[in-house]
């Protein structure tokens, strides 16, 4: 079922405006009596169209339950910038994985080094990507894509979090000994194409993290965030 | 270190060959003295650059060991043919995560229908993927990829297999429940966009296989395989 998100919605009838009811008028052409699914801030309304105005979308919710989708544990993914186009990538699979947030963060070893206004331009992007990888997987919010932080800015909110794991090119605890639990907020940092330089692993530790070895493979700085967001989720229960 | 697969591999010299040959002497211009890794099924000849001619590149093993980065559990992926180039990352990433071998597949629900010529040069590209991929991320062979075989003769396979998994948007069993353990061999049965019918699911069981489930959010064709296989290999210590 076509799902969309809002802001705000009530218990009995949820106006759908700008881009949602261009959507569905325009692009999907739904009719009075058709069912959709509104969703807002992890509650998903199921409803039934029971009004057009030129701009509006009226919807009256028969069902409102906790959005299945929505993992109870909060993954926030740090990822060192990539080069090319491996961000809008990440940001797609991430959401599917389940990841509550995407944040980049700029490394020592970072090829691809975008000046702060060309960046801004290119969040508007990700985070469109974000919206509708939410929509398609049937998440219960759009995690929020973020950035570029430094990883001492990243060092200062790791405090925030109950696990705070870096993906270590040169080894570490396997995930399985991170002790991860259903419920957790959990940090992840990721390297770029040339992984991490040996101090910013030791400052990552020094500020409370743990280093993780994924093997003995060499994952591209694409892959690594799939495998482990996708292993962490497994680990706690989501997935 | 640049990694090179041969077919056949002495103790003592090690001649390359044809495209092994050039992109060393004219991509990577390496010179006499210089160090590389040849690899043949599953062991790692670390050498040094003894001589060239015109077309060959004689090396010495000075070291020689299994390859680190080859998993001891063998995991097939079956994908269901999917649309558009998404069959490439499946590939590349299929490899980078351990898989040993992909074949694709043809259901019902598949969209892309490609002619079995077509196809047959499609996969010269997508060996050739698996190919890079090895080499970049360390494996210790080249995983084969093939197809298009039909469920029926996919089943037919399965009593090769130690482990016979397919993932199921209607659900199955966690994969924590399939009972993985390290060395064992795995097919992995992946849908493609439209996801399977109800009695290819049950064709699947009725063949021995078991349904998978990997959570409550609706992994796109090409993401489901990815996360299975990081879980899988994670759950057999591969990862």
């Amino acid at each position: 079922m076509p799902r969309f998100f809002v802001e705000n919605a009530s218990d009995e009838e949820i106006i759908l405006t700008g881009e949602n009811a261009r959507h569905i008028g325009r692009s999907l052409r739904m009719r009075v009596g058709e069912s959709l699914t509104v969703c807002c801030d992890g509650t998903d309304y199921e409803c039934e169209i029971t009004a057009f105005s030129d701009s509006e979308v009226f919807c009256k919710a028969l069902s409102i339950h906790p959005s299945v989708g929505e993992p109870q544990t909060a993954l926030t993914l740090f990822q060192a910038m990539p080069k090319g186009d491996k961000a809008e990538l990440i940001v797609q699979k991430a959401v599917e994985l389940g990841a509550y947030e995407v944040c980049f963060v700029m490394t020592e070893r970072c090829i691809s080094r975008p000046d702060e206004k060309s960046f801004k331009k290119r969040l508007e992007r990700l985070n469109k990507i974000a919206l509708e990888a939410a929509k398609q997987c049937g998440r219960g919010r759009v995690p929020k894509v973020s950035g570029i932080i430094s990883l001492g800015e990243l060092a200062g909110r790791l405090p925030e979090f109950d696990k705070a794991l870096m993906c270590y090119e040169k080894g570490g605890i396997s995930l399985s000994a991170a002790g991860l639990l259903q419920g957790q907020t959990v940090a992840l940092l990721i390297g770029s194409e040339g992984g991490f330089e040996q101090r910013e692993a030791d400052g990552f530790e020094a500020a409370g993290g743990a280093l993780i070895g994924l093997g003995s493979r060499i994952l591209r700085c694409e892959t690594a965030p799939l495998a482990a967001i996708s292993i962490i989720m497994h680990l706690a229960g989501e997935m």
